[in-house]
């Protein structure tokens, strides 16, 4: 094992921690929240002088594996959540330090549960941080480093590869760290327009800031205690497009961006996810009509939580567990298949949904017509082998942790089966509300500390697609023998 | 597609049933119970006139492929239970005919869910045959066609393939019907015996036969409204020790019967059946210790629970609904997991668990050290790549069905998500009583008539492992140019 660069990376990582603190410290400033702020410098110059020091030397070996990157990517997501809790923490805000790792973990993974019964008095700029913490989880703080780490060499395709979501990573250009700076580009251009848009539709610019975060991300995090029920219809009208917008994959605004427009309206995967959508909406629309009383209100509302769903973002501005079953099933199915992959959203992936359908279709196909030669192909083009076999493997290990989780939180707290099984669904797949005790109108605070640390896990393992967090835990890593 | 013989096949199945009935037949007319005995009769002289003018005629063309055998199976099941419901409706015991129907497919795909909210009004006549449909199901019916069908071919691997559970059916002996002989006579063998058992432990004979009929299968249909709860302590754990017995896979007592002692006892998927046992009984046994008080009451239920659950036979001593939530997350797990394949019991099989849990390990090992080279072993065998990407499909289509039948439910009956989801866990995987609404006190009757369908289409899909009735409903198999 490379642990020299593994340590270069993490470095990195923390220096660019400690940068992003810089807006949340200026937001504190400005509203005068002085203890906020002494917390963010703290935290900001502790993770800047430990990143100088741990950075100093280029490591020499340059030897650096698939194994490496999953590593790589696993440690630091916990570095910077650790580092990320303290403002919480020191400020007294959050007085448990596992509440605020759970917190600030909920934000890198843009799951957007919380610990925290009223958010208004955590103040501005740690309200700020939290909904920032949105953004950076929602490219991918490694995909940042990549755009400025100045090595060459094999590592970085390793760690775009760990930490970008999606079962296949295709390089939109062939040098990497172009990839990345690329995909930041979209990223950053769309937010800024996005947030101009909901200023000119009357939202207050701090509102419009945090609600952008939370949105390019698909994180969730509210900044009022309202969730987005004081928002105006047409605001949110615009937040559940913009949300639909960040679960698309980013391949298609790159080849947009290249003028490749006929290429980008191809893509089978933002089609499908587009249709799932529409019919989703349609269906809960129809079905909870004779509940809302109006069509208008009905479909607003139906649009806007299959948008804030299958994203994974998770705002709120119905109570949906109120709704009937069928409707909260189709949202159960919206939550575990989520966005594109190559976007910014969490769950299985439509992609990944799409090749396990064909999959069945071929299976079929080859029992009914036994001559047939059949090939799982998307986007027009044929999916490798190994690819095939790493979604299932992605399903057979998603289905385990799910049920070990499940089990291990009803263990610790002896809550109803819908409130645990929510619970896991909503962390593992980086949603934010469940149903029952965790409810979109309630939160996480009544588990017990050692549930909260498995639905820690959950939310790493859901925003970094398992493998990293299950490499990190096989003991057989960390023999000698593998190093 | 080859009708002629499909509608053979079919027409033997339905002799066999007339032939079947004779016993309950016997049974009604001991008791005086005359109703009974004429509706017997009746479906029996019907079944049989029907199978002997459609089963006249030899077939003549013999080319018969998987799709013709899953065709087969799976026309042959839902025939056999539309049959094997009338005795039930021509009584007027169950007024509904779908009621009926529900009732019987509980029976012979060895479920156990029951429509009925008391059991004993139904006399013993169609008690009896109630139970003895589990006796029929559990090896399976058309093995038995198998053994006396007087046609050769290769037709009978066909059928055998798409009737028997678990990924892969070795040939234990070079014929097909001989392996089907070998098969049915472990079974009546052990059934006679364990019913000896049972009678000499102190049970009444008639409840001796049935029970027996229903541990043979795995089913889980009761004689008593009390369930289980009247019978001896001793009674109870002889149940448990033959239920787990009829979990194994048949090849070990074929083994056995062969005098390969060493090899039966180094069945890979057997061995980890009895260790999950082991295990679940232990840690069910600590976490209810303080809600029943008595050490050895506390491990007798918990052994006789994970015994009914693993089997996936369904009988209950006591409403494991009441239990802590972590034990009914390992008897969720278990109803998941199931027995082994090869054996009367349902679920996705032990074999296919360890398979895909190999591939895990593969997977990450291969991450690990990416030099390696592996290949998944079971049962010290090299798994063969179709067996692999089957067992895949099969856990995708699993998952696929299982939600949809969740949400066709909860959109006919907007019951609490408890209830329908172990509604489906408890009909999909042939268990009987679920949590909720349809927990191991209370019974399926609240369902519409329309959800009753979708749970009979599950029960079916789980005992025939979901293949046979996709097939049916492809609707690519009956375009002409399938033919």
């Amino acid at each position: 094992m490379n642990f020299s660069m593994i340590l270069y990376v993490l470095a990195w990582v923390l220096k660019l921690e400690a940068l992003s603190l810089i807006l949340p410290l200026i937001c504190a400033v400005i509203y005068h929240e002085w203890a906020s702020s002494a917390a963010i410098l703290l935290t900001a110059v502790g993770a800047a002088v430990i990143g100088l020091l741990l950075g100093q030397k280029k490591p020499k070996r340059t030897d650096y594996y698939a194994r490496e990157g999953f590593i790589t990517v696993a440690l630091c997501w916990i570095i910077m959540s650790l580092v990320g809790a303290l403002p919480f923490f020191l400020t007294g805000a959050i007085p448990s330090y596992i509440d605020a790792v759970f917190e600030i973990v909920s934000g890198f993974t843009t799951t957007g549960s919380s610990i925290l019964t009223e958010v208004e008095h955590l103040g501005k700029g740690l309200l700020f941080w939290r909904s920032f913490s949105h953004w950076i989880g929602g490219m991918g703080v490694l995909v940042l480093v990549l755009t400025i780490l100045p090595l060459g060499g094999g590592y970085n395709l390793m760690i775009m590869k760990a930490e970008s979501p999606g079962p296949d990573v295709s390089k939109m250009v062939p040098r990497v760290a172009d990839t990345a700076k690329a995909l930041y580009k979209i990223y950053l251009i769309l937010t800024i327009f996005m947030i101009l848009i909901f200023v000119l539709s009357g939202m207050p610019v701090f509102d419009a800031l945090c609600i952008g975060f939370g949105t390019a991300g698909t994180g969730g995090f509210a900044v009022r205690n309202s969730g987005m029920a004081d928002y105006s219809m047409l605001s949110q009208f615009l937040i559940t497009v913009f949300m639909i917008m960040f679960g698309v994959n980013f391949n298609v605004y790159y080849m947009m961006q290249q003028k490749r427009i006929k290429d980008a309206l191809h893509c089978e995967e933002a089609r499908i996810y587009l249709i799932i959508i529409a019919i989703s909406t349609f269906f809960i629309g129809c079905n909870i009509l004779p509940q809302v009383g109006d069509l208008h209100q009905a479909f607003h509302h139906a649009f806007f939580t299959v948008g804030s769903i299958i994203t994974t973002t998770g705002f709120g501005t119905l109570d949906f567990a109120l709704w009937p079953q069928a409707s909260q099933m189709i949202l159960l199915f919206l939550m575990l298949c989520g966005a594109c992959a190559g976007s910014t959203g969490g769950g299985l992936k439509v992609s990944r949904v799409i090749i396990m359908m064909k999959e069945i279709r071929k299976e079929l196909t080859v029992i009914i017509h036994p001559e047939a030669v059949m090939h799982i192909r998307l986007e027009k083009k044929s999916i490798e082998h190994s690819v095939v076999r790493s979604v299932n493997c992605y399903l057979i290990m998603y289905v385990l942790i799910f049920l070990i989780s499940v089990f291990l939180i009803s263990w610790a707290d002896n809550f109803d089966f819908t409130t645990n099984f929510s619970a896991v669904a909503a962390t593992f797949n980086n949603i934010g509300p469940g149903l029952g005790m965790v409810g979109p109108t309630s939160n996480f605070s009544t588990y017990s500390d050692f549930s909260k640390l498995v639905l820690i896990f959950d939310m790493l393992a859901g925003r970094l697609e398992i493998l990293p967090m299950m490499i990190l835990f096989t003991p057989r890593v960390w023999r000698k023998s593998t190093w």
